[in-house]
């Protein structure tokens, strides 16, 4: 099924070495060829993740357009996204070489920051686009626009554009509402608005989403996925879109995305 | 355009009877044939309902199988879907009979009430179906499934299943997203859960969605776009799907969602 | 400390007369005076009660004017009143009899219905009087006057006014926040407004508060503590202000609020 | 009733020194003496500040332990605190040196940052105290105890300390409640938390609230007011109480606190 895998680890992490050489171990016995750095996007056919969701998330980013399907191996706690627990990873990989996964896509945010028509950058997102305030004193304004209609002035510690992997991210803390992966739909989230009346919303996946930033006295950011930052100022526009390869991650072949949530958002806690 | 046109007036209600009268002599005059009552569904291409939103969700319930496309003449504030004002009926009515007017689907749930796997009852819903509680001293037990798999056992003081049409309505008073109504999706709300960790969940449009009644000591019933309201009982399932048809609205050529939403929810309001 | 114990039992439950006939053999063995039903109001000088937080609440209403403290045995999980688990009883009884306790002062609310300035009743609440619709169909509408003045009408579901003690109760599932039992505060918290700015109210706990039902087509009852229901109409008022005795609540010497309230409302739980 | 009146303008705000001129010929007229900077602390019996929210809190922090009333001018919109509107100014003020008015108390916060026990600033705040992240990729960690006992340990972009008056300032962005300004309460609300079941929690107002930073990866600060920022780094605490002495302000004699909320929450505003 796989040939050549290839192995991603978390930097300057002895543990990820560790089970990524026992990883290396089993792939060899299963005369599969292990690829690692520059050649895996040119050579797998599978990647594999020996990290937790902040590696996978990094991977997805890198790799999406070469459309390598990604598993996760969770050296954690069992996470959203790298969902093979460590102590089962020779089971189940083993079940994966044989043909016995689940394989799902997931769409990524496209996002371009703009000035005066001019391209000042391109980012990726397999979670979230944040923009958010830097300095502590002050809020951010910025204008919304979707499909080229104007939506609302905002005032806000921040704004927060979500996939339906994301939705469980930073949204969830900020009042969004849980997205199954399923949905074709991209989720907008005020952070600490400042009228009362502002709700999540949600558009449709093919939407195109504008934030025009109007005022950031102390300065202000978009981050991707929690993991890259750059700063955007006044005047400068955040285009969002779904990019448009997707990224296909495998699971175990009984893989239950309620299980994952009830036990991740302990949903069977009672008062 | 259309030649055919079906008029539905809120009843008992002497301000809508003179504008659809008003309606009839403008539509005359264009030569158009005026169906009412049963013909409607036999021979109208378009309805135009002389009402508010309320009237609209109960023609929409019962129309829907017959594919006549439904504009909405508002006689009270801008509604969410009868968005013709009464003032501009004339104007707005003229224009769509010249053929400029937009058109969108709007999907509908359909709804199947079962106890040990016989059906009790059938149901249409534009907006939302709601499970509650009757009595007011006891909370509502359910187990609730999608697509065959079990989800979360709530205590609650019901739950609610929404369309994207419906989110602007009971759900957002529960804390639910606003969904673009092109976003091919089902929300499921609970109102005042027993525990604090569950929040909106948004699933695929073509989800099937299973409440099953554990407890309702003091009665329970379900009601459909707060208009028709049925008793339920522990034991009972709701079944929750798409409806196999859509309705389609037609707008004034200008129409733009966000600028109702703004509207309605008082986006300009500042703190 | 104390010679003469009163003893309440959760009726219909054989486990708590059970545990309640082992309190008593403790008790004689200590040669307190035990006393049930009637005399408990003339004579006891403590009441235990060997139930939940449901019985507790119940005792409360029932005894507050006597001043009498009152001590809650757990039968089931640990309560927010009831804070001796039924397996500590005897060690925890025995340190209150030696006088090692904390002691701490619950408010409770106590409400008037009238109609035309006609008093149509009087109750008692140590959580909380709720108002809220009946039929599930329509919302409910009042106005809400704090100390004579006009605060805001309001359509929802219902409004929950709530003293600390019943923060943690109904009003939280409602958006509520969590009162600490030393503040001198009344809550105010709408059920599903049907307005998106409406936010949780917090005043003085010498408040008067008013509503005043304008409509309420289906039905509406008021509620106290979840436990007596009594019908309410449009046109009638309920008024809530702090009762003048408040109820005295024995605890374990090592009673800690919070610690009860992080494993009662999870706080550990991380995501 | 007043002789001498300190008089406080906002400062590089032409508009705000024409109106404050205004205000000395008025005072002058009526015989007062005016007071300017270092001499208002020493001699003036009232304050009159000319500027907005912003130019009161500032006033309050500074002026507060020389318990001199304070009357707000406000030159733009309507103040939660400032509440004489310019276009007011003359009549009002002339009613205030009638005797004519509404005086109130109203609490700040007294802040210690701490280090190892070592005292590193000092900081009044009269709407709230505020530790929040700098950073954009990280959250802060703390825990948080009141009154010596640990009440959780915490995940999330910040944590606002508000009393009753700034509760409708950033706090209500957070979700925290409207809490009326005579209730005796401090307020606690966790900005996007990273856990479902964090609720805002009010605890007495002579509580002494803790909150020691345990991780800050990217940095931290707390602010005070949204006007004082001042850098804080894990391992230090900071200690937040009632401040021993009140500000009081003076409204027009026919205040209504609802009257304003209303106002600025828009809560006559239906769906």
């Amino acid at each position: 099924m796989f040939n050549t895998i290839g192995i991603i680890t978390k930097p300057n992490d002895p543990n990820s070495d560790k089970k990524a050489s026992e990883l290396s171990n089993l792939l060899e016995q299963k005369s599969v060829t292990i690829v690692r750095g520059g050649q895996i996007g040119e050579q797998a056919d599978l990647i594999i993740v020996v990290g937790g969701d902040g590696s996978l998330l990094n991977t997805a980013r890198n790799f999406v357009d070469k459309k390598i399907p990604i598993l996760g191996i969770n050296l954690g706690h069992l996470g959203f996204l790298a969902d093979v627990p460590a102590t089962k990873m020779q089971d189940i990989v083993t079940e994966v070489l044989n043909g016995n996964f689940t394989k799902e896509a997931r769409h990524l945010l496209s996002c371009q920051i703009e000035q005066d028509g001019k391209v000042l950058g391109q980012y990726l997102a397999l979670n979230d686009a944040v923009a958010h305030r830097t300095g502590t004193l002050k809020m951010l304004e910025f204008d919304l626009s979707i499909d080229g209609k104007f939506v609302s002035n905002q005032r806000a510690d921040g704004l927060i554009i979500t996939t339906p992997t994301g939705s469980t991210a930073y949204a969830l803390s900020s009042g969004g509402p849980i997205m199954h992966p399923g949905v074709n739909a991209i989720g907008v989230v005020s952070i600490c608005p400042h009228t009362m009346s502002h709700r999540p919303l949600l558009v449709p996946g093919e939407s195109e989403i504008v934030v025009h930033i109007k005022e950031s006295d102390e300065g202000a950011t978009v981050n991707f996925d929690g993991q890259t930052s750059v700063p955007i100022s006044a005047g400068q526009d955040i285009y969002v879109r779904q990019h448009k390869s997707s990224i296909h991650l495998l699971h175990p072949q009984n893989y239950d995305y309620f299980e994952i949530i009830r036990s991740k958002l302990h949903w069977g806690a009672k008062l």
